[in-house]
């Protein structure tokens, strides 16, 4: 939503910088929200199967491996818990019951070893819908003004009010679900939108 | 870099659909580039730094509790290896082991409780130089023929070819590095860019 607020936002601005015509900043602002809520949504469902299938091959290698070489897997255990200063011997009890349970043993290679948590594909499916509806919503904001202010001029001013306002308070939100101060959160995503936008505002009057 | 070639060869193809100006195109693709690789590497340069101080919070949490309430942290122990089927009992070598070295234990529980590896901020700067340079490189591959072809159908003709080639051959390199079937990698990024184009230029089409 960050992104979908950010980009139209600032390709709606460099534009209002180099053409005089409402409709054109319009064509390209939707043009650019069809296209990112398009290769955020559909390329984050993707990169999201690919990360499944990653998890399900690497699943099917430790498995084989708890069944072939059982002894290099549990030397893998010693050496990952020697890191934390557990001696083989204090090591010795967890092994053993993990060979009792080989089901087990493989997830914890899996979660202790490779580090991999295993993929939710419904997770996946709701997620790129959500992230592909809120670069929608959030391209749509600072592009009103361009349907209902007569001028590209006029309609760039509201576009900046209502855009810092929503990137603001966004970063605001936002803040208090990844736990940084909401205040540092708003002003973030307030700098990349601004430095986006002003950037995008620059290149194009220079270039028009 | 696949959302650099993405979003403004959609762009422009969607423009190219609405305009008769290759040089509206190439503003609105260039002031698109510069957004989005400023809010791609800005923004992605930032929340690297939140994960960064998020992990840094926890770890401070995590300190205290190991020092505050030593008996909950091994209990939580106990209740993470028993649903690999490890025994209070077998486990209990390995708190003890941790308790001798309260660092390691923190390191201990950061990963195998919270799943938290330590942060490299230099890699955060690097990798967001990384993504806003190849969002660039990857924006100008549709953009050229604009420059260089005297008419906009014409120009989106050599990008629709070169920006396909390009998806496909980086899909194709992206393969070797995430495992992914080469040939399935190269068809996925194909799918997003054409979908994204698709979609854009219809919908400019229609609105024009």
């Amino acid at each position: 939503m960050s992104d979908g607020l950010t980009v139209p936002f600032a390709l709606a601005a460099g534009l209002s910088g180099a053409v005089a015509s409402s409709g054109i900043v319009i064509t390209a602002g939707l043009a650019e929200v069809a296209a990112g809520s398009i290769a955020m949504g559909l390329g984050g469902y993707l990169a999201a199967r690919s990360d499944a299938e990653h998890y399900a091959s690497e699943y099917r290698r430790e498995r084989q491996e708890v069944q072939d070489v059982p002894e290099v897997e549990a030397q893998e255990i010693v050496t990952i818990l020697e890191t934390y200063g557990v001696t083989p011997q204090e090591s010795a009890p967890v092994i053993a019951a993990l060979q009792r349970k080989p089901e087990a043993w493989i997830e914890f290679m899996m979660r202790f070893e490779l580090g991999l948590e295993p993929p939710n594909p419904q997770r996946a499916l709701i997620s790129a819908a959500t992230i592909g509806g809120a670069y929608i919503v959030g391209g749509l904001i600072p592009l009103a003004p361009y349907f209902f202010v007569p001028t590209v001029r006029d309609a760039l001013g509201v576009s900046v009010g209502i855009t810092l306002a929503a990137l603001a308070v966004f970063g605001w939100i936002k803040g208090g679900f990844t736990g940084t101060p909401r205040i540092r959160s708003a002003a973030q995503t307030l700098l990349v939108g601004g430095a986006a936008a002003t950037a995008a505002f620059m290149l194009a009057k220079a270039i028009s």
